[in-house]
């Protein structure tokens, strides 16, 4: 069963407003089985509401609408819904007592423009708005269902859990749509993509598989349908078990998450702690691993080690391999991880000694060479890479990286064997 | 000029990733005096591009694509885009020699998937992409342009403000649209609105004005149309200036730049440096700092002081004010700036310390509860904030704000006087 989104409001199409809701929206339809089609945004215009309906009731059964129904602007959307659907506005005794009970408390008097919002069209069935005054407008028109619900996103998500999926699943009978999501490192989009030649090629009609890039890593997702859950379930697993053989410790999780959520639960498990040594990075492996809720238990600190006399002097790297190696070598990165180790006294320490970009780089060391180490109580790795020209990128990566090569010693892989992958 | 976005990718109607392009693209062609007046986002399918390029056609005459360009096989978007203008794909030197430089030193081969790349519609002007492989497609087609670049954000943001704003402007001859960006912290966006009541009642007819709220900061951004670009910019300028006498210090810059742009030109001017000892920012403020290309000039480093004993140990904060005071107190956060700056030899030095939550609150201290410090020649500032109980929004305020007050304090505010603000 087919769906459609349309997101309405100016300030989506100037840029002041990222639009999330369609994103939340579409995943949800997507795990009730309902398959989104398009997701449109528009502006605040009679006319675009009117054209944007009408396509899409051209191409989908379902069409979901957000946004335009605030107390001082819902005229547009709601007017047009009447013209559309050859309706008029009429007073809801219901809707006003709803909008009375959730100012309560609120506001000292209800005003007339929330008296406004117990108008709703005739022919549509309102739905109550648990968490706002704006109501919630669900037309049968012609064989397709049109809801209307408000742009704010904390009421348009309680709206969808509570009331217009359940409605919607009970309305239309639907498929089974699973997705499997596959995260590799390590390796560029196109040699994974030839590795999984005959893999694709052997894959069953009604599983697809598509490749997401993201810097550092890759997001293979695998989607099976069909009508019985337990069947498509079987066929994901099947074929998801046949890219271990191939892609091996390349994989480092079966589980949508981020590496940072990985590291915290593996150190969490097995009660050990963690620091860091930032030069390139300058800071951002902290962020990224701060980023997760009670990171405090496993993460005890770290030092940013931006200036080479820092290093010297709080890292203890020796000054002779920083003057004769450089700070971006593998004998300043090994120093920087141990150091950090040794002074916070944690079980393990990543460090990172990079050039950034955009200036600073050399025929020898051009930008985008990083070296990255951890320390563990095995001994020291380290690794040099080649992060390309783009700063911020070259950032992201090589702390994901950092991160990645830890989560893949604590699940089991000796340093020897991280220095293959 | 109307000017339409289409995204496209599975991966947006599922859900999976947030569409973040259209806004991105949107605010951009809207500087340049392009008027965006739809976004779409569809599937990887050359029914449903083509479907989009045709309806999209009828209204606008600028069509920027994203998406559908990797070298793996879920990318449709070039063979479709052959079938509907008509033609075929065909070698392209250049573009081979383009993807080859790219990949030097990340790929030891490139391989037919790379080479693939190179094959372009033969009516296309293809564009070099500076930093991918995937390549850029421009058409002239029935009086219209429909651009495709690729989806990963990065490459496109590099491509939209190097390539096709430039050659877009170029093409169309646009209205004069000049934005003026006045960066104001500390004051809450109800607040601000009240103060301006009688300044935005007085603005000029084509001039308007948008309230971007930011966490720790709004973007007041004052737009002005008109055909002769000299009046519209004093125009502008008149405005602007009657901001000062209402809003005063609390105005950080008129350059919508980041708070640690501004903060790395007035190092660099005094030839001072600066160091950080971060708790609860956990490493942002130093990302932030580093973000900025050329911050190794004025930022040594600094220590990432998570646990306790690492306040202690490498900062020198005393025992006995983190057991009665606690780690989110000013005794604290105090020492840890000073600790910092010791140990760092700088001129200057930021630290937090609070609650970036979800857990952890207490009734004195609840989540958000941040206190911030700076050492500077000078003396001591310090003071205790409260920034939400979002973890993610109080670790950016918590960095911005410190940021600011530094920025404060180098452009003359004395300690006394920033304590005011």
């Amino acid at each position: 069963m087919q769906a459609e989104i349309i997101t309405i409001g100016d300030e989506l199409l100037i840029g002041q407003v990222v639009d999330t809701n369609s994103a939340w929206m579409s995943q949800k339809l997507d795990d009730a089985g309902f398959e989104v089609n398009r997701a449109t945004s528009i502006h605040d215009s009679g006319e675009a509401i009117k054209d944007a309906i009408r396509e899409a009731m051209g191409r989908a059964k379902i069409i979901l609408l957000t946004g335009g129904l605030g107390p001082t602007k819902d005229d547009i959307t709601k007017h047009t819904l009447c013209e559309l659907f050859g309706t008029k506005l009429v007073f809801n005794e219901r809707i006003l007592e709803d909008v009375k009970s959730f100012l309560k408390g609120r506001v000292k008097n209800i005003n007339e423009l929330n008296r406004g919002q117990a108008m709703v069209p005739e022919t549509c069935i309102p739905i109550p708005n648990p968490v706002g005054t704006a109501p919630i407008m669900w037309f049968d028109y012609e064989g397709a269902v049109i809801v209307s619900m408000p742009g704010v996103p904390s009421e348009m998500k309680t709206t969808m859990e509570h009331e217009i999926i359940p409605r919607l699943k009970q309305k239309f009978r639907t498929k089974v749509i699973l997705h499997q999501t596959v995260l590799v490192f390590n390796i560029p989009e196109a040699v994974l993509a030839e590795m999984l030649t005959e893999w694709e090629e052997q894959l069953p009609a009604d599983l697809s598989v598509a490749y997401l890039p993201a810097p550092g890593k890759i997001r293979l997702r695998i989607t099976g349908r069909g009508n019985n859950e337990t069947e498509v379930r079987s066929k994901l697993d099947t074929v998801t078990a046949g890219l271990e053989p191939i892609i091996g410790q390349n994989i480092f999780s079966y589980d949508d998450v981020q590496v940072q959520e990985i590291l915290g639960d593996l150190l969490k498990k097995k009660g050990q702690t963690l620091a860091v040594a930032e030069s390139c990075t300058g800071g951002m492996m902290g962020h990224l691993i701060t980023s997760v809720p009670g990171s405090s238990n496993y993460f005890k600190g770290g030092v940013i080690a931006y200036a080479n006399d820092i290093k010297e002097k709080v890292l203890n790297v020796k000054a002779v391999d920083l003057d004769e190696q450089g700070a971006v070598s593998q004998a300043v990165v090994e120093q920087m991880a141990l150091g950090a180790k040794t002074l916070l006294g944690t079980d393990y320490a990543l460090a990172t000694s990079g050039i950034a970009g955009p200036a600073g780089g050399t025929a020898d060391k051009p930008v985008g060479t990083v070296w990255l180490a951890m320390a563990s109580p095995e001994g020291v790795w380290s690794k040099q890479f080649q992060f390309g020209t783009i700063r911020e990128r070259n950032v992201q990566r090589s702390a994901e990286t950092a991160l990645i090569m830890l989560v893949k010693h604590l699940e089991g892989l000796t340093i020897a064997q991280i220095s293959q992958l």
